[in-house]
């Protein structure tokens, strides 16, 4: 076996064997295969297509590339949430304590915020003091103990995961459904986590722009998750607006605050139905009930903010004056009289990035504590001066007030809300 | 403009640009664009396609690579030949001396073998003292005086189709008819040539092994050259068998005098048509018997040996006792009575390449003196114990012996004569 008949056997449309994926994932880790033979591999993969079977194949030879964790101790009650990625998404913060609560188990590994999408680490560290160094025993028995607990993923967990994602983003191989289910279901399935929820994002402000490639990608994920003995349930959501109000790394604390503490928006929408379809997959009755008891009763906020005190964050930090703070606090006002028939999440994330909110390059510093809030909905009715955002930053920024601007369609017709849950796929 | 641009360009199944194509090509040779997103964008070429004007497009950005060899003192004069390699095809020491007795100026640069294919410089040089280190002017000069040179392609000349060629033979997209046009035609149209004969060799033992992908390359690289200004014809020749009895460096040297000396075989054959088909298409009249006119009158060998003696080669070395020397020569019998049904040019290479006579990898030394002589044809009946092929090596190789004997295949249907020359394209 070689690359050489690998590769040309995908280019003439063959259906790749386990071993050949194998032999190629072993290839790239070990170095013997080429950065531009991979390269040649995967636009050919993109072209010809990447079967059911290839793609458990590959997310198999990814996991074995690296580490497993284990979580044998509370497996069955072991609950994971994936996002897709997506503008304002803090429900993380929302669903994991909402998992505690209930009695749980949610060994959250997360990353970085990259390029138009937030990151789960970002946004916590805007907390001071709050720390994602638990080794691999602290990290298991805070989960044991409290619920809860957020680390960054390993770097010894599916390494060739990342050496094939550095390649395909720099040679526009990304946008195939099978390496992109591959991708997420490999780390998924390294975590060691049993119940596992995927978001998947569909809309302007996703990796997928519609519901049918949304749809083929939770299904493919889905199905990976099963034949690997996983209990799992994909949610395709709206992202066709941001998420949430509050866009930003602190700010999105905030906006996970505000629902812990009562807010009933879209943000709670979402959270919610991730909850409760992954607790009904188990077996849950009532799930959707269950998960709004203990969001009503605060149990799931202290769940929170247990997970913070434990990974060493200020509790006193959690509230507005702090988590929107910033030097220069300032309205964007609508420019004419009319109806809200759009908020563009591209728009509203490339003003977060033009504050200096997010990463071009993971290497890129940020301020954790500039974003932007949104005051109005689609829907909404403004008056020409009406306050339709507030920016945060460390300085009044033109640019990213025209952004904003830009953003917020103001018009005369009046749009329908949007739908916030597209599919569900289990 | 971007190389992620033109990627997904392509990808997406558009037609680059001239501007994206010498962006690429100028980035492939500064090293600022990566080669595995080279890779990436020839895979994509060989799986969505790459249009005439592509093909023009790129080609030209290959010639802009490099320097371009002015041979305007004799443009209108100006002949070349190549060939898509094949198995005993020693044309060019029969064509090129044609082409100089009847007063044209034939500029070759040539190249030597690899895998299966025998180079012309390789042949040369098995003639003592024959060297190809002649510079520019001197080159020029012989060309101008004799009527033929042939020197080593300058490494000044298309540098991109190096980089290119390199990196589609380990990623497996050699296979695409634009691409190997591109990378044949930019050589021959910076060599500054004006008349050019395309062998495009067709069968098992050539690169294209059907007769429409045959005729394909060779309509696309008539296109090219004429879009350009040349004046090309193309021949698609059978290469089901090897084209000529001797194969090896040295032995097709002698194959090659043979047919100078009178020997009208298939070989013949094919070298006469290349030299008429060029010279009808430049407007010569009765082009095949003027050929033949300088053949049979020894002005064709004459032209042969003064190129020889022009660069150092000895003379007296021009003969059967020089030239089909090694130090053991050994038959090959007929196992059974039969009539001979296949030559497999595949396995009379092979058998070349096991006795050191061919290259695997370009910085392999070779053997210049050894080789295998057949003495059937297609269609000869032969009794069990006729010798069937000699074999020149240092010393006996029961393998090559075995090889032969998988080549050579007796049997008891009589088999209809291979016709040599299967299309031509003008």
């Amino acid at each position: 076996m070689n690359i050489l008949q690998i590769i040309n056997a995908k280019k003439k449309g063959k259906e790749l064997t386990k071993d050949q994926i194998d032999f190629w994932i072993k290839g790239v880790m070990s170095g013997e295969i080429e950065d531009y033979q991979t390269s040649a591999l995967l636009m050919a993969i993109c072209l010809v297509g990447f079967s059911e079977e290839e793609t458990f194949n590959l997310t198999n030879a990814i996991i074995d590339s690296g580490i497993r964790v284990d979580l044998s101790e509370f497996y069955e009650k072991s609950v994971d949430k994936h996002s897709s990625g997506g503008v304002g998404d803090s429900t993380t913060f929302i669903v994991a304590p909402i998992f505690a609560a209930l009695g749980y188990k949610c060994a959250k590994a997360s990353g970085r915020g990259l390029g138009h999408t937030g990151g789960t680490l970002d946004k916590l560290e805007s907390i001071p003091g709050f720390h994602i160094n638990l080794d691999k025993d602290q990290f298991k028995e805070q989960v044991k103990n409290i619920g809860i607990a957020v680390i960054s993923q390993s770097k010894d967990m599916c390494p060739a995961d990342k050496k094939l994602y550095t390649l395909r983003d720099v040679t526009e191989t990304v946008d195939n459904v099978g390496l992109i289910a591959s991708s997420i279901m490999s780390k998924k399935l390294a975590s060691g986590v049993k119940n596992i929820v995927l978001d998947v994002k569909c809309g302007r402000g996703a990796f997928m722009k519609d519901l049918d490639s949304a749809k083929a990608l939770a299904a493919e994920m889905v199905k990976i998750g099963k034949k690997a003995g996983k209990n799992v349930v994909a949610v395709v959501t709206n992202m066709d607006y941001p998420l949430d109000e509050f866009v930003g790394n602190s700010l999105e604390v905030y906006g996970a605050l505000n629902v812990l503490q009562g807010a009933r928006n879209n943000l709670y929408e979402v959270a919610i139905t991730l909850c409760s379809e992954l607790l009904t997959s188990m077996g849950v009755e009532n799930a959707r009930a269950k998960c709004d008891e203990v969001l009503n009763s605060g149990l799931a906020l202290e769940k929170f903010k247990e997970m913070i005190k434990a990974q060493g964050g200020d509790l006193s930090f959690l509230n507005k004056e702090h988590l929107l703070n910033a030097k220069a606090i300032y309205d964007v006002k609508a420019p004419a009289s009319g109806y809200v028939e759009d908020i563009d999440p591209m728009a509203i994330s490339g003003c977060v990035m033009l504050l200096g909110g997010g990463r071009l390059k993971k290497t890129d510093s940020i301020d954790l504590y500039c974003g932007v809030e949104t005051k109005v909905h689609i829907g909404d009715h403004v008056n020409e001066g009406d306050i339709i955002a507030t920016i945060y930053s460390k300085e009044k920024n033109e640019a990213a007030i025209n952004k904003v601007l830009e953003a917020i369609k103001i018009g005369q017709d009046i749009p329908s809300k949007p739908q916030m849950i597209l599919a569900i796929q289990n």
